[in-house]
Formats: structure tokens, C-alpha cells, sequence
């Protein structure tokens, strides 16, 4: 294939790469993608567009080629070849030095101590014995390469955490944390330090997967919201975090913020920014790794709600929307052109409005017969 | 190139067809594209296209080929290609019947004036004494094939109109219409008849290319918005029309409307939907040329104000997203990637807001940037 001027390479061709191609457009911002295949959920609408393996060095250079700035759909490119891109001339946003606390659990963990960054108690356990001194009950997880659910054990005995152990990966220890909710403090920041916050959400998770994001969270103390919005810009100065961060955090029982994971780059809990925010996570995502003035991050209507479309009974998700766009007028809908497996996250839909509890309805209902063409209610 | 599946043809890379892809990539349809060159546009987003001739029946053929419905950036397919296509199992939308009176406006006059839809007075021209007949001062108008002001002479005097018969074209006179201003009323239109239209705006043509559009068109008598979108759904009822219909309307000076031209696309009166309007209305046109039900057209914002790029002092736009996202936050940024040419539409600007005012000027001093690098203010 030919390649004409790229403005950005982005690494790896999921939904995320798909949704900042939507941005690009209105930007006239052209992308170059490395996909993981050529008919990725990304790869269908970034017409240049490589195959290739995103842990080899050569096809990282190969679609970096002659453009100025790297982005990355996920966090999982050896930071070594981020460190030879960037000794090659090119820009990589995040960097690999702070691209590090994303893809390490223990580091993170030990950088946010240092921060006075509140965090679940931790620690590092290598073997039955360390678990043991840790105590019970905890949540065990690999500190790399984890996501959505995987890598993650809740353990209220030594005998619970064979497997994790068995698995010989580096591991950690968390407290079981009481918590009232999950929120996520979204943020995008440029190089230059500026930074633009979107309204503090709350998540809903189903067995470590997130299902819901209601924006912006409801009845929260204006005191923890600034807090949530403060810890993250604290994090994304100290790690000089370039392009969108989110930060994931427990509201425990007591009414305090602990952080519980960090992603630096568009966010499941900012997809509802795209019909719900002045400027969409993805469109400041761009804005900010190429060093562009950032949008307002406000919310235009006081309640946005968006919910996955995991997969279900349901093989042809096309087939479905003219159920579900006669059934709930209004309602967004983003499909990722990926093969329907169970549990995965194959789109999301955002209802926004006025009224919380019809706008988070009509957004499950949506949801709902995406997933199983009938709903529960 | 390889062919994956695609679920809609469309026929010319323009700035609309890129905007279609943007609307494409959240409903997750597939488009091909029978582009004009391979750098063109709507060809740098959609990576499914060929490069070919929309007036060539076998281009026409192969980028069809295995697609089920076929769609339009313009109008100058040829309608004897378009039957063929239809013979052969596609869909044509809008179809041949329809896309017949965007393509010729004595045709379309003609059948307004039997669907009782008000135009301006107008005659068919062949001669300098038919031009006598008609009376002066007249607007001469090729039949086809124009658009932008091209193909558009206003004479005082048989002798204005010697380089317009010497054309040899099929030419119509009308009458100067004293008019107040310029509306639009846009609507879409499902195969089964569903309707959904969006607030009738104000244009404001500058030597005959649209400047700006203003929605809703500013203290416009209710009665007037309703005759409007009246007139819309009349002519795309009696014409058939599938997709987006936008219907030009003088209001006059006395207070009545009159239908200038009819387009049967996504239309410039219509690109602050995007940013402005419940849906857009290039996801509506995808919506109701694949069957599928119809968004809600309905406003977002007490005011949207869109005002185009028109190709200035400036060649490379992109070299101007600093000034202008510094000096406009919240503007809404919409580049085509095409090269800049004097008084060529290269992209467009939208603000929303609650004062008019204020968000007309917010708009028009993002385009001068763009265009200029300064404003007047």
C-alpha cells in the first residue's frame, strides 16, 4: 500500500484507534496505523493502515516512518522500542518513561507513594508466605499485561491464589477495599503542561469489566470531585503524562478516594465525552499529543450515561439496529466492527438528558437489545 | 486493493462523503467509494475505495459490485447509469426518478409548479427575443450542471446574457426575487415514507458560494418555518426522495417563500448538524438510504453558526489549528483535506451557544483565521 503524509502513527487497531479516526476527520489530522491484522476493528476506517506485530521493533519503525508523533491504543509496546523510536527522532506521547506506570502495577504503586497519592494498602508477593504476612481477604494481580478482569484473583485464602502463583509473574497484593462506588477523573494533557479535566464520572463494573459510566457522578461531594480531578493532574505532572489520562478510583465506605488503576490514553469511562462533551476524549487525545490547544472538557447536558455492548446471544449486532433505533429514539450508538465473543466489548451506546433515571433507561435498554434483542424490563 | 464487505457505495470523494464516514464509523456501516483521484478528500478516510469516472458505467459497476445500496456525494451521475444499476439489484438512493430534478432545474420547475410549490417566475430561454419576452432585470441559469454561483449570469440587458446563450446550454430566466434572506429547510426521508426534519436555518451566499448558516434562522415567523418544512416534505414525498433533501427558499420582502434549488444530499445548510443538532445530518442520510429509522433532528444548543473556509491567503490549514484553537476555545473544527484554491470550500467552523451574537462572532473569527491568519475585529 502507498503511503501518503501521516501526520500520527498510532499503535495498535482496536476501538479506541477506530473512535480518534472519527476526531482526525474534523481535524484533517492524518492517521497511519499499525493493526494487529487488516480487518481490525481500527483498520476498517484508517485506510493507511500496516499489519504488523506491535512488540517487533521493525514494524513499529516501519509505519512510524517519516511521521513526527507515535500514539498508542494500548499500553503494552515494550518500552524499549518506545526508547528507540524516541532516539530516532520521533515523538512519543506518552513516553516510555511515563508510559512505565501504566504497564507496571508495582511501579505505579511505589510513584504514587512518593506522590502522597492515596492508594489501597500493597504489596509485593512472591510466594504463599508473603501472601500469608499480606493477610486475608486481598486481590492478587499480575502487576503487567492485566486488563478487563484478567490477571486479577480475589483470594481469602493461600490455597485461593495457586494459580496466580502458579502463572510465575510478578504479582501483587491489594487490600480488599470497601467501597461505596468506582469514579474515574479523566483528564488530557499537552506537553507544554496544559491540561483540560471532564466532570468526574462514576463506573459500574461487572466482574472487572466495565459496564456503565454515568457522567457526571452523581451526588458527589464537590470536595471529592476536586480531589479526583487534583489527583490526576498531580500524576500526569510528575509522570509527564502526554494525551489523555484516566485515573481509576475506589470512594471507600468512609468517604475517602483511593486510586485503583491508571490508563494513559482514551478511556472506556471517557467514551460517553463523545456525544455527551464539548470535546470528545478522542478529539483531545490528538489535540494534545500534537501539541494543539485543547477543548473544553464541560458537559452539554446535565446527564450523560453510557453502556457497553459486551457480547451476548447475539452474532450480527447490524442486524440489530433497527430494533434498537426504533426503540429508543435518540440514543447513540458506536459499533466497532468486531466479531461478537462473549463478554467482549463490541460498541457502546450514550443517551444523554435531562433526567437521570430515563437517560441511564433508555441507555440500558439500548445496550440490552444489542446484546440479547429483548430487554429486562 | 482488496474489497472487504461493504454495506453502501458511495459515488465522489468530496467533503461530503468524508463527513459520511465520520457518521459510518459509530453505526458501524461499511462505505466503498468511487473516488475522483486517490488523495482526493473523502478518499484520505475511506480506505475502501477505486479511483475512477462516476460518468463511466463499469467504474459505476465495480465499486457497486456485492453492495446492496448506492448513495451520492453530488448529483451528476448520470441517470441512464443510475437506471442500470438499478436493473442490475442495487439500490439506488436517492434514485434516478429523484435525483432528475436536483439535476435539472427546468424539470424541477416544472414539477414544483405542479405540486403547487411556490418558485420565483421563471421561462424557458433559447434566444435573445425569449430573454426579451421574459423582461429585465432576469437571473439566467444553465439548466444543469451548476452549482456555487457557476453557471449562474444576472443580465439587465440582452447583451448581459450573450455569454450565457453563447453556451449553446439549456438555459431558464427568473425573476430577481427582492428577497429579505436566504432559509433552508432540510429534511430526510426513509424508503417507508418517515420523515425527521431539522430547524430551518438562514444562509448567507456570498457571490453565489453559501458564507454562513445561522439555526434556527433568527425570528422567523413560526408559520413561515412551518410552510418550510412543509414544502421539504411535499417535494420529497412526490419525488420519492430517499435520504437527505435541503430546499433553498428565498423569504421575500413581502413575507412569502419561494424554492430557489433543491439538493439531494447532505448540504452545506445542513454541516452545523454535526456538532449542533441531536443527529447530524450526514448520519440521518446513512440512516435513511440503508432503511434503518431516523434520529431525531432537533437542536442541541439555543444557536449553532456555521461559516465556511473559503480558500484565502492561507495554503496549509492545518499550520493554523494553533492560532485558531487558541483563540476560539470550544470551536469546532471541520478540515477537508483538500488543497487550498481561492474561494474554494476547504472546511468549516461551528460554535454553539445561548447568545447569538456572541456565537456568530466566535465563528466568523475562527474561519478569517483559517483564512487570513487575522480578523477584521
Amino acid at each position: 500500500m502507498s503511503s501518503p503524509r501521516a501526520d500520527l502513527a498510532v499503535i495498535g487497531g482496536g476501538q479506541l484507534a477506530r473512535m480518534m479516526q472519527q476526531a482526525a476527520i474534523g481535524l484533517g489530522v492524518r492517521l497511519r496505523l499499525l493493526a494487529e491484522g487488516p480487518d481490525v476493528s481500527a483498520a476498517q476506517v484508517i485506510g493507511d493502515h500496516r499489519v504488523g506485530d506491535y512488540t517487533n521493533l521493525d514494524d513499529l519503525r516501519a509505519v512510524a516512518a517519516d511521521v513526527p508523533v507515535v500514539t498508542f491504543d494500548h499500553e503494552h509496546v515494550p518500552p524499549e522500542h518506545l526508547r528507540t523510536l524516541e532516539a530516532e527522532g520521533h515523538a512519543c506521547r506518552p513516553g516510555p518513561q511515563a508510559l512505565l506506570f501504566a504497564q507496571d502495577k508495582g511501579a505505579m504503586r511505589v510513584r504514587l507513594a512518593e506522590l502522597s497519592v492515596p492508594t489501597p494498602r500493597w504489596a509485593v508477593v512472591e510466594s504463599v508466605s508473603d501472601l500469608e504476612d499480606f493477610g486475608f481477604p486481598a486481590v492478587v494481580k499480575t502487576t503487567r499485561g492485566g486488563y478487563d478482569g484478567k490477571g486479577v484473583w480475589f483470594v481469602q485464602s493461600a490455597a485461593d491464589a495457586e494459580e496466580a502463583l502458579a502463572t510465575g509473574r510478578a504479582l501483587i497484593a491489594e487490600e480488599l477495599v470497601e467501597f461505596r462506588r468506582e469514579l474515574a477523573a479523566l483528564i488530557a494533557r499537552r506537553p507544554t503542561g496544559d491540561v483540560v479535566a471532564w466532570p468526574v464520572v462514576e463506573s459500574w463494573q461487572a466482574y472487572g469489566v466495565c459496564k456503565e459510566v454515568v457522567a457526571p457522578a452523581p451526588d458527589l461531594d464537590p470536595a471529592l470531585a476536586r480531589e479526583a480531578e487534583a489527583i490526576a493532574r498531580t500524576i500526569a505532572a510528575a509522570l509527564d503524562v502526554t494525551g489523555v489520562l484516566a485515573v481509576e478510583l475506589f470512594e471507600t465506605t468512609d468517604g475517602r478516594l483511593l486510586v485503583n488503576e491508571l490508563a494513559m490514553r482514551p478511556h472506556n469511562t471517557g467514551h460517553w465525552t463523545i456525544d455527551g462533551a464539548a470535546t470528545s476524549q478522542f478529539e483531545n487525545h490528538l489535540r494534545a499529543v500534537l501539541d494543539l490547544p485543547l477543548g473544553p472538557g464541560e458537559a452539554r447536558e446535565p446527564w450523560s450515561v453510557m453502556v457497553n455492548i459486551l457480547g451476548g446471544s447475539i452474532d450480527d449486532l447490524e442486524a440489530q439496529l433497527p430494533v434498537v433505533l426504533d426503540a429508543v429514539p435518540g440514543i447513540r450508538v458506536h459499533l466497532y466492527g468486531k466479531t461478537v465473543k462473549a463478554g467482549r466489548k463490541v460498541g457502546h451506546v450514550t443517551a444523554v438528558g435531562s433526567d437521570l433515571q430515563d437517560t441511564q433507561a433508555r441507555a440500558r435498554r439500548a445496550a440490552d437489545l444489542f446484546e440479547k434483542g429483548t430487554t429486562d424490563d
